[in-house]
C-alpha cells in the first residue's frame, strides 16, 4: 500500500501558507478556465439568470500520490484496449448475443439496440466510427496476503462522453504552477518535485482525434463549409471542459464546431438525399454546414430523452453519414455487461479480440472479477454470494448505465435485490470491490477545503478510428493513440466517483514508487 | 465624424444571434480569465467569503470602430511621450518648480514629494528607473468647422499602476475569436473583418517591461533568489488583469514575483544595510528574495495610505535598491499639473523636453488645451472661462490625482467653485472637453447587456528603462518601446470612464478609414 511509505503527504499547512496556495490556485484556475459554472445550491439560478458566474472546478490542493509502475502500465495498455473496443464494436454478432440478454430487463440498452437495428436494415452509410474512450482504474492493494502488493483494476470503461480531458490537462499544470512558485512547503519537495508530476495532454490529444476523423469523412458532399458536432446537454455546468476541446480543436487543428443541445436535434439539422447531414445554426439562418463528425457529450442516459422525438434524434444521427464518436454499437460495447462478460473469470472472450497473448495477458491483469446474475453457472454462483450480507460486503453491484450515482454497495446488496423481481436481476453486474488504498488530500469545493482520507481513479484517455467493414470484412483501425489522463480523487466516505455528480475533484498524478 | 459613414455598425442581432454570441463570449472569456471578481452589488460577501466566484470583465459585444490614422499615430508617438515623460521625471529641478505650487493646496503630492526629498537626504541607491506608462486618448472632432476634421486628443497620461493590460490583450482574441466562430452577422463583415482587428500585445509586452528591469538590476547583493514585487490592494477584484503580467512574466521571462498587500509592506519586506530590499513571504518565512523591481499597483490614491506607517512603507521602498516602477518622481510626473504646464497654449516647456520639432509636433499635436487656475495671466483667463456657466459647459475641471471619479464636468464647475476656498483652485486644472464622436455598441456586465450610445478612450502602452543620472549627467533611456493598447468604451451618459470604478467596459478596435 502506498500511505506507509509516505505518511507525511500531503505536509501540513500553515495558516499562511494555506492562503498563500489557496490564493494562487483560485486566480490560476479562473485565469486559465479551470471552471464550472456554480452549483444551484452556491449560486441560485435567480441570482444569476443569464449565466455568467464561474467558479474553480472542484480540484485538490496537491497532487495526489499514485504508484509510478501502475501509472505507467494503464497508459502503456491504452492502445491495447482501444483495439479491444474497437474490435467489439466491429463484431455485431457477439455483440447481439450479449445485449439480447438485456433487453426486456434494460429498457434504455433495447432502445440503443432498436434505433441500431432500424438503421442497419437501411444500411449504414458511414464506415467509419471514433472513440474517444476512457478507461478507469483504481489502485488495488491485496493486504491480506504475506507480501502486500498494488496492481492496477479497471473500474470501468467508458466508449461515450467521457469527460474532463477538457479540465484534466489544466490541473496538471496548475499544480505544476503551484510547485513553481513555492505554494509546497519545502518539506514536501522530496516527494514532489518537477520530474514527479504527471503532465496530461488529454485536452489537445483528444481534440486531435476529433480532428482526425473530420479529415477522414473526405470531401463534402454540399457546398457547404465542413464542421464537427458537439451534442451537448443544456444547460451544463462542465461546459468549460468541453469548451477546452473545441478551442483546441479551432487553434490546433483549424476545424470549426459548433454546440448543438441534444433536445435541437430535429429542429436544426437535416439529412441530405444521401444522408449527408446538414447543421443550420440557429443563430445563421441562411448558413449551412456539413457535419463531419458527431461527438456526443449527451445521450449517453436515458433522462436525455423524455420524448419520443429524442429517439428519432438518436437514429436521424446514427443513420446520417457524419462520423459517430460513438456509434450506438460503440455505445453498446460500454455496457457493464461487456465489461462483465469480459473479466468473468475464465472467460474465452478476451482471447477472440486480442489475439496477442503478452498484449491480452496485460489487460487481463486489469480486471476485478466480475460476474452476471443471470442463471448460467456464473451468474448462480453470483447470486449466492450477492444475496449473503457476508459475502456482499466485498462487492459492488453495477446496473449497465454509465455515469455515476446508480451503484449499490456491500451489504446494501442484499436488500437492494430482495426489492427487486428476480427477472430484473440480470441487468446488474457483480463485481469484486476494488481496495483502494486511503491516501490524504485537501479538496476545495465551492470556496471552501475540505480535508480528509481519499481515494483516487486514474482515467486513461484513447482515440481510436477506425473503419467497420462489413460482410468479410473485419474493417481495421485507421488512428489509435493513448490520450492522456485524468486523476478523479473523492472522499473516501463516499462510494461515487463522479466529479459532476458533486463527489469528486479533479487531481493529478504525483507519481512514486509504491 | 465616424458615425455618419457607418450608421449601421454595430448590426442588429436577431435573439437567436444575441443567444449564440453571448453564450460563446461568456464561456470563452472565463476559459481565458478575461475576468474580475463580482462586485459586492452582484454576489454579497457574505455568499463568497472565500472570494471563489468570478464573472466575465465588463466588455463589448463588438469590437468599436476607431479611425485608423487615429490609431497608427497614438501607437506611432508613444516612444516620443515614454521618452517626455522619462525626461521629466529626470529633471528634478524643473518638477520642483511646478510641485511647489501645489504643496500646500494638494495634501497627497505634498506627501510624495517630502517622501522623495527625504530619500534624496539620505542618496538614492538605484539609479534605474522603470515606467509602465499610458497615454490616453479620444478622438475629438470639430464639427464646427466647414469640413469637419477629427484628430487624437490626449485626455491623461499615466505614470502609475497603468491598468488593463493584463484584460487588454485577451479581449482583442476574445472579438476576433467572435468573427472566427461567425458569431458577427455577415451584414457586418465588409466593415469588421480579420484585417481591420487590432490585436494588442500589452500583457506580453508589459511584463517584458519588468523582465528588462529584473534584468537590468544586475546581480544580486545578497544570496537570495530574486523576485519582482507587485504592490497591490486587498482585496483586489480586478486581480486577474495582474494575474496575466504575472503569468507572462514567469512564462516568458522566468522571473517570479509575488504579490504584495501595500498594508502589509513593513511587516513583509525589510532593507539590508546597504538598502537591498529583501521580502519574506509570510508563506514561507524561512525563505528570502531579493526584490529587483517594485512595481506599484497600489499606492497611487490617498486612500491607499490610511495610517502614517504607509507613507513609512512609500518611505522604505522608495529608499530601497529595487528598481521602482515607479520612483516617486516618475509618479508625481503624471501629475494634472505637469499635463497642463505642457499643453497650456503657447507653453514653451514642450520643447524643452523634446528637442527634435518634428517628434514635439507630433506629440503637441494630441495636446487638448489645458488651463492653470492660479494667478498667473493664462490662470486668470481660466478662471474666467470656469466661473462663467456659458464657457465652463466646455471645459472639465480635473484634480491632480490619478483615476476616475474625481473630475467635475461642464455646467458643475461654476457652483463647484464657489463652494471652494480661492486658494484651493490651483489644486484643480481646466481642460478644454474633448469631444469624442457617439458610436454605438453593447456592453456586457454582470451578466446584462446595456445597449446605447458609447464614447471610446483609447490608452496606448508605453515601457521605458532609464538612468537617472545626478549632477552634470541628464541619465539616459536604455529601453523604449511602445507596448499595446487599450479601447476602454463607456455608455455617452456616463461622464467618467474607469472600468474598475463600474462605468466602463474593455475593448477592442475594429479600425476604419474616417
Amino acid at each position: 500500500m502506498v500511505p506507509p511509505l509516505y505518511p507525511d503527504y500531503p505536509p501540513e499547512l500553515s495558516s499562511a501558507q494555506e492562503q498563500y496556495l489557496l490564493s494562487n490556485l483560485k486566480d490560476w484556475s479562473i485565469a486559465h478556465g479551470l471552471a464550472v459554472r456554480p452549483a444551484p445550491s452556491f449560486v441560485p439560478t435567480s441570482q444569476d439568470p443569464s449565466g455568467a458566474l464561474a467558479t474553480t472546478a472542484p480540484v485538490t490542493l496537491f497532487p495526489s500520490l499514485f504508484p509510478r509502475a501502475c501509472f505507467e502500465e494503464a497508459l502503456a495498455i491504452q492502445k491495447a484496449y482501444n483495439e479491444l473496443y474497437s474490435a467489439i464494436a466491429r463484431d455485431e454478432e457477439w455483440l447481439q448475443a450479449i445485449v439480447e440478454e438485456l433487453i426486456g430487463i434494460d429498457d434504455f440498452v433495447g432502445k440503443l439496440w432498436q434505433t441500431h437495428l432500424e438503421v442497419k436494415r437501411e444500411g449504414y452509410v458511414q464506415d467509419l466510427s471514433l472513440g474517444l474512450f476512457r478507461s478507469d482504474y483504481m489502485v488495488h492493494s491485496e493486504p491480506s496476503t504475506a507480501s502486500p502488493s498494488i496492481g492496477l483494476k479497471q473500474v470501468e470503461f467508458n466508449t461515450i462522453a467521457s469527460s474532463f480531458g477538457g479540465l484534466s490537462s489544466q490541473v496538471s499544470i496548475l499544480h505544476n504552477y503551484l510547485l513553481t512558485i513555492d505554494a509546497y512547503p519545502v518539506s514536501a519537495t522530496t516527494i514532489l518535485r518537477k520530474s514527479s508530476l504527471a503532465p496530461s495532454d488529454s485536452s489537445s490529444s483528444l481534440a486531435k482525434g476529433l480532428a482526425a476523423a473530420h479529415s477522414a469523412y473526405g470531401s463534402p458532399r454540399t457546398s457547404h463549409p465542413m464542421c464537427v458536432l458537439f451534442i451537448v446537454q443544456d444547460p451544463e455546468r462542465n461546459v468549460f471542459d468541453q469548451r477546452h476541446l473545441e478551442y483546441a480543436l479551432l487553434a490546433e487543428g483549424g476545424v470549426r464546431s459548433f454546440r448543438l443541445p441534444f433536445h435541437r436535434t430535429l429542429l436544426d439539422t437535416r439529412l441530405e438525399a444521401d444522408r449527408t447531414l446538414v447543421y443550420v445554426p440557429p443563430s445563421i439562418p441562411s448558413a449551412a454546414y456539413e457535419v463531419t463528425t458527431v461527438y456526443f457529450r449527451a445521450g449517453y442516459s436515458p433522462d436525455d430523452y423524455p420524448r419520443t422525438e429524442d429517439w428519432r434524434a438518436r437514429f436521424h444521427l446514427e443513420r446520417s453519414r457524419a462520423i459517430k464518436c460513438p456509434s450506438i454499437l460503440t455505445h453498446l460495447a460500454g455496457c457493464k455487461k461487456i465489461q462483465q462478460v469480459l473479466a468473468t473469470p475464465h472467460s474465452p472472450h478476451l482471447k477472440q479480440f486480442l489475439p496477442e497473448d503478452n498484449v491480452a495477458s496485460r489487460v487481463l491483469a486489469t480486471f476485478a472479477p466480475i460476474y452476471p446474475l443471470d442463471e448460467s453457472q456464473a451468474g448462480i454462483e453470483a447470486r449466492k454470494l450477492a444475496t449473503d450480507p457476508e459475502s456482499a460486503s466485498r462487492y459492488v453491484l453495477k446496473p449497465q448505465r454509465e455515469g455515476g450515482g446508480n451503484n449499490i454497495y456491500r451489504k446494501a446488496i442484499p436488500l437492494f435485490l430482495e426489492s427487486l423481481p428476480e427477472k430484473s436481476w440480470p441487468a446488474y453486474i457483480l463485481m469484486e470491490m476494488i481496495e483502494p488504498p486511503v491516501l490524504k488530500n485537501a479538496i476545495l469545493r465551492n470556496g471552501e477545503v475540505q480535508r480528509g482520507g481519499v481515494i483516487g481513479e486514474l482515467g486513461v484517455y484513447g482515440v481510436c478510428l477506425w473503419r467497420n467493414g462489413s460482410g468479410g470484412d473485419a474493417g481495421e483501425v485507421l488512428q489509435n493513440w493513448e490520450a492522456g489522463y485524468l486523476l478523479r480523487t473523492k472522499g473516501n466516505q463516499s462510494e461515487e466517483g463522479g466529479v459532476a455528480a458533486g463527489f469528486g475533484a479533479v487531481d493529478s498524478c504525483c507519481l512514486v514508487d509504491a
